[in-house]
C-alpha cells in the first residue's frame, strides 16, 4: 500500500506536542514525514528536520512557502500537521487548505469565533478533510462511552459533571518551562490560558460522548496565581438543549494532578465514569445501581470501538494509541478521498465543526466571565 | 462515673436516623436513654420505648410536655436528642432549651435564619451546649485535615471542589421509602430537598476543614426528576472571604453513588482529598507533588485526631464511631458543665452557630436559584 | 425483651480485644456485661470493673471462681467472653463449659488438637453455645460470598489466593508493645506466633466462604526479625478435597499493610474478590469477565447476608459490626436456647468446630515446616 | 544519524507478538524493517512483508537462508527479532548468531538449559548483542524500583510476593485462539504453558528489581482445565541467596485478571508495590509506614529511569513504550558497537544470561512439581 506523506508545520527543539504527534503516527506505520516548517528559526528547522530524515530543501523558511512548494510538487505532502503556538493554528491552517492539502491541527482551533467559520466553510468549499487533534476521543473507552449513549443505554442523560485538573502551573515564579511559558502569554495563547487549554477538552469530550448541544454557559474563570493574566482556574455552569445540567472544572493550579480529564455522566437508566489517566477501562452503572468495569480488548466493549485496540487487554496502551486512532480513521479517510471511495459517515475523528463548536464555548465563557458570571448562548 | 441520661425525640417505628444516633451512643456506652417522645402517634411511641427499655411513664405524647416533665424531675435527662424531620427542629430544640436541657440535634438546625438565630441566642443565654450532628466532621480523618490546615501546611487556600452525590431518588414514581417521602415534601422538609440534606453537610465539611469563610454563593438549584418540587439535584459556585473559590455539588439523581461525599482542598503548597466512603484514610499531596496516604492508626496522623480512634489501623471504624466521636466530646463538654470545668475550648463538636451557618448557606443559595444564578451574599 | 448478661475474662487496663469486643456487643444494646475477671491482678480487675459499672462482688479473683460463682447465682451471667491470651482458651472455656455457660472464646480457639477436641465435646455434651470470634466472617459481603458461592454461582472452585499481612512487628527491638509481646512470648502464644494469629483467620475464612475441606498443607514458616523464636512470616500450599488449590500468606514483617486479609476465589464460572480492609464492597467477575462491583446495602447483596446491615448504602460499617452481627446471631440462639426453640440451622456464627479445624490446620502446618516442608494432612 | 534495519522471524499473519515488536520499534523509528521469515507458509511470508514494505527478495523461505544471505549482504540487516513459538527460539538464534547478527528474541528463550548457556556462550564468543525482552521491565516505573533497591532504600529484602495471573484460557473447549493453541501445545511449547510463558516474567522482573539470587525452588504445577497436559496454575515457594523469602503464582485460569503482572517486594526499610496494568504509577511505603504513590514523569523518579519517559505524566505511556525502552538501550548499544564505543555497562535491557536465569529456573521447578514438591537448587 501507498504510503501517505505529511509535513509539519511546528515541532521544533524541545516541542513537546509535535514530537509526539510524530512517535503518535509512526505506531502504526501509515505515514512519513516528508516536509516541515518546525521552527521560524532556519537553523532550528533544518537541524529537526535532519534528525528526522527530511530533505533540507523540504524544510522551509516559512509555512506560507512550504504550503506552496508542496501543493505544486507532484510528490507534494496528502497532509499538515499543525503544532504551532493557539495564536497561529488559523493562519497556518487557512494557508494550506486554500493550497489544496489536508490538515490536522491540534486544539484550540484558533482564537475568534469568525476564524473558526471560515476555516469550516473553506474546508466545506475545498473538500478537504479537517482532523482537530482532541487526542482524549481516540481513546477506545472514549469510543464505547460514545455508542453505549448512542444506543440509548443511558437513556435521557440528566446532569454531567466534567473536569480537567493538572498542577504544573500552581508554583509563581515558576512558569512551567517553554510550554507555561506560551500558555500563559496572551500573545500566544489569545484570550485564555486553562479554559484554552483544558477547558476545550472538557466540552469536546462531553460534546463526543453524549452527543448534547450546549445552550447557554455560565462561566468564572479566575487568576490564582500571582504575576499570571490569563486565567488558571476556570468553574463553568451548562445547560444543554434538551434540559440537561454540567458542571466543567479546568485548573491549572491544582497540585497532585497530572493530566486528570475525568467526565461523569448520570442518565435516567445508569451512569457512567471515565478518567483519561486510567483509560484502559470505563465505569458503567446500570439503573439498579451494579457497578461494572469494562476494560478494553475485554468481550462487552462496543465492536466499533474496541476495533481500534492494538493490543490483548492487560497490555496497557496509551496517549499515544489513543492519538494514532484519530490519525487512523484520518488516513483511512484520505486514502478513501484519494481512491473517490469516500463518503462522509466514515469520519470517526474530531473536525474542524468540533474545533469550532469549542472555540464558541471558550467565547460564550469569556463573555460570562466578564460579565461576572451572566448565562450566555453559545 | 455517673452515666448521662438522654432522651428522644422522634425515632420511632422505621426510623433511621434516630436508631442511628442511639446506637452511636450505644458504643461508648457513657449516656444511657431514659426518655422519649419517638412519635407522635402514642402507640408508636411506647412500642418503640418498650423495645429500647425506657419506662412507659417516661414515654411522652408530646415533645412540650417531655421537656417540661423532664426538667422537673430530679433524675430527668442531661440532654435530648432531636430526630424528627426538618421542619420541627426549631420548636422542639427551642422547647427544650427553654427547659434548661442541653440539646443534640440533626442537620440541618432548622428552616429559616431568624429561627437559627434565635436558637443561637437562646442557647447562649441559657448557658446549654447545643449540638449539630453534622456526622462527617467526627472521622479522624477530617480532624486530622483540619489541624493540618490549622496548622499552615497547606498555605494559603486557592480552591475546593466538594460534592455530595446520593443516586437513591434518582426513580420517578419510587420515591426512597418513609426516607424519601419527607424529604422530598415542602411541608416536612422546608423549601428544599437535596441542598438541605446533603449542601448543608458539604458546606460544613468545607468550613470545618479549611476555616473559610463564604463570602457570596451563585447557586443553580434544579428538579430533575419529574413530579417532584423540591431540588434533586444542585451546583453551587463558591467566593470565600480572602479570595478562595470553590464549586460545590449535591445530587440524589447521580445513580451509582451511594453516600459520596467528598472534598478536595487545593492550596499554594499542596492538595487533600477526602472521601467520606473510605473514611480511614486520607490523601495528601505535597508542594512537590509527592502523593501520601495516610491511614487512621497509623502515626502521622495529628495526635488530636488519632485519639478519637477506638480500634488498630485496618480495624475498620465507620460511620457510627464518627457520630459517636461527636457524642464523646459533647459528653465530655456536658460532664464538664456538671462539675463546673467546663471552657469553651473544650468544644471539638459542630454546635449550633455551624448550624446556623449552614441555614445562612442555604437560604444564600435559594435566593441565588430563584434570581437565575446571581451572587449573593451571606 | 429481657437483656441478656454477660461476663469477661481478660479485657483488663490496656487490652485491646476485651475492649473491642464490649463495644461490638454494645452497638445492637442487646447485652450487659455484669461480671468479670479481667485481670489476674486483683486491682486491676476491679478498677476495670468500677470503670464499667461491673459491680465489685462480681469482680473475681479467677475464672475459675468466676465460672462456679456465676452458675451458682439465680442472676449469674448467660455467656461468657473470653479474651485472654491464646495459653489460656482451653482452660478457661473448658471451666465455663463444664459450669453449664455458654462461651464466646477470641481464636485461636486453644493450642492443641487434644484440647480442641475436648472442647467440642463438652460443648456438645452439655448442648452449649460457643462462639469462636473469627470477625471479619460477621461481615455483610462475606455472607454474600458464601451464600453466592453456596448456590453455585462460582461453579466447581479451581484455586484460591488468600492473604493476611501485617507490618507492625517487623521492627527489631520494637515489640509492638503488650499486644506485640505476648504474641511473641511461646508461653503465652503456644508454639506460634503469625500462623496462630492470622493464619487461622485465612483457614476461616477460606473455609466459611467456601465451603472447602483442606486434605494436605505444605508449610514454610519463617523468623524474620532478628532476636525473635516464634514464626512471623508463613506461606503454605493447600490442597482441599474436590482438587482446588490454595496459596496462603501471612506475615506481620510487611511494612505498609495494616490488616489486609484479602481472599481470592476462582471458580469455573468466574471469580470473586474480597479485602477486609475495604468491607463494604465485594467484586464479582462474571464467567465472561464481567467486574461487578456490590457495595453492601445495595440491592444484588444474598438477602441472608444483607439483613445484617444497619445503615444505608455508603454510610460505612466496619470491624466492629462485623463482630455485633457473630453475637446477633449467637444472642439470637442463645435466647432461642431459652425459650426452647432453637434449632441448629440457627447458627450463623463461627463454633468451636470451626475453631477445633483452625487448631488441626496449625499443627499441620508445624509439622510441615518441622520437616522442612513436606505434604501433611489434615 | 543512519537508520538501524532489522530483520525479523515470525510475526506473520495473526501474529500479535510479531505486530507489537514492529509497533514498538516504529515509536521512536530508530529502526527499519527491511527483510523477514515472517511464516513457513511462502505466501503468507510475501504477503506480511508486502504489507510491511520489505522488497519480495528479502522475504526468505526460511530462517536459515535468511541468515545467511542477510549476513552476505553489504546493508544487510544489523539485527534480528526472534518472534516465532518457543520450541525455535533456540534454533533460530543460533543461526544469526553464528552469522555475526545481533538478536533480539522474545521470552522464554528456549527450552533447555543447556541451550541456553550454549546461546551465552556463543553471544559472548562472537561479542553480539542480545536482548531478551522481557517487555516489563522497560517501564520507567519498573526501572526506578531498581534503582531505588539498589541504592539500600529498602535496606535487605525480607520477602517477596509476586504474582502474573490471567484468565483468557480458562476454558474447556475454547482454548484462547492461535495464540491458546500453540502455548498449550508440548510440541510447540516446550515441557511448560503457564510457567514458561508467565512464571519467567515473574522471576525476571523480582530478579532485575531486586538483584536476589534464588537458591532453591519448591513448585506445585497445575493442569486445571480438563483436556489440558501442560500445567495452567502454577504456585513457587522461593529461597534466595542470603536469606530472603518469595513466593510467585503464575495462571491463566483466573477469570477477572487480564494481565496482571504484580510485585510486591518487602525490606527491612519499607516495601514497594508495583503492578504493570498500571505501570504509571508505583507505591513505596517507607519506614515508618508512610505510603508515597509516584508517578512516571513526576519529580521523584530516579533520573535514570525518568529518562525513558516520553510524555509529560498523566499522558499515559504503556506496553509498546516499555518494549520500545528496551530497543532503546539495545539500539544504543548497537549504534556503539559499530562506532567501537561500546562498554558493558550501557546495556540496560535483558541480556541472553537473564534469559538463560529463567531456563534455569523453569527446569528447577519442573523438577520439584515431578518429584510433588520437594526444594531443587537452581
Amino acid at each position: 500500500m501507498k504510503k501517505i506523506c505529511y509535513g509539519m508545520v511546528g515541532g521544533g527543539p524541545d516541542s513537546f506536542i509535535g514530537d509526539a504527534h510524530r512517535k503518535a503516527l509512526n505506531i502504526d506505520g501509515q505515514a512519513v514525514l516528508t516536509a516541515g516548517c518546525f521552527s521560524r528559526t532556519p537553523e532550528k528547522c533544518l537541524q529537526t528536520g535532519s534528525e528526522l530524515g527530511v530533505s533540507s530543501e523540504r524544510c522551509y523558511e516559512s509555512y506560507a512557502q512550504m504550503a506552496q512548494k508542496e501543493a505544486a510538487r507532484e510528490d507534494g505532502i496528502d497532509f499538515v500537521v499543525v503544532v504551532t503556538p493557539n495564536v497561529s493554528h488559523y493562519p497556518v491552517c487557512k494557508a494550506f487548505l486554500e493550497a489544496g492539502i489536508h490538515v490536522a491541527c491540534d486544539k484550540p482551533l484558533c482564537l475568534e469565533v469568525g476564524q473558526a467559520e471560515e476555516l469550516c466553510a473553506l474546508a466545506e468549499e475545498k473538500g478537504l478533510l479537517f482532523l482537530v487533534t482532541y487526542t482524549y476521543m481516540g481513546h477506545v473507552t472514549a469510543k464505547h462511552i460514545r455508542e453505549y449513549i448512542r444506543q440509548g443505554k443511558l437513556g435521557k442523560i440528566r446532569t454531567v459533571m466534567a473536569e480537567y485538573p493538572q498542577g504544573w502551573l500552581a508554583y509563581e515564579g515558576e512558569w512551567g518551562g517553554k510550554q507555561g511559558a506560551w500558555r500563559c502569554d496572551p500573545k500566544q495563547a489569545g484570550g485564555t490560558n486553562c479554559l484554552g487549554d483544558l477547558g476545550t477538552h472538557i466540552e469536546n469530550a462531553v460534546a463526543t460522548m453524549t452527543g448534547l448541544k450546549i445552550k447557554r454557559v455560565l462561566a468564572k474563570m479566575d487568576v490564582v496565581v500571582p504575576g499570571r493574566v490569563l486565567d488558571d482556574n476556570d468553574m463553568v455552569m451548562v445547560e444543554y438543549e434538551g434540559g440537561a445540567t454540567g458542571c466543567y472544572w479546568a485548573s491549572q493550579i491544582a497540585i497532585g494532578h497530572d493530566n486528570d480529564l475525568r467526565v461523569r455522566i448520570y442518565g435516567e437508566n445508569g451512569s457512567i465514569e471515565w478518567r483519561q489517566e486510567t483509560c484502559e477501562k470505563v465505569t458503567i452503572i446500570e439503573r439498579d445501581g451494579t457497578i461494572i468495569e469494562r476494560h478494553r480488548g475485554n468481550g462487552g466493549i462496543e465492536p466499533s470501538a474496541a476495533a481500534y485496540g492494538r493490543l490483548p487487554s492487560g497490555h496497557t496502551e496509551g496517549w499515544l494509541e489513543s492519538m494514532a486512532n484519530l490519525y487512523r480513521s484520518f488516513i483511512t479517510c484520505l486514502r478513501a478521498k484519494q481512491d473517490g471511495s469516500f463518503t462522509k459517515d466514515m469520519i470517526d475523528f474530531p473536525t474542524v465543526h468540533e474545533g469550532a463548536d469549542g472555540i464558541r464555548f471558550l467565547h460564550a465563557c469569556l463573555r460570562s466571565a466578564a460579565n461576572g458570571c451572566t448565562w450566555e448562548e453559545l
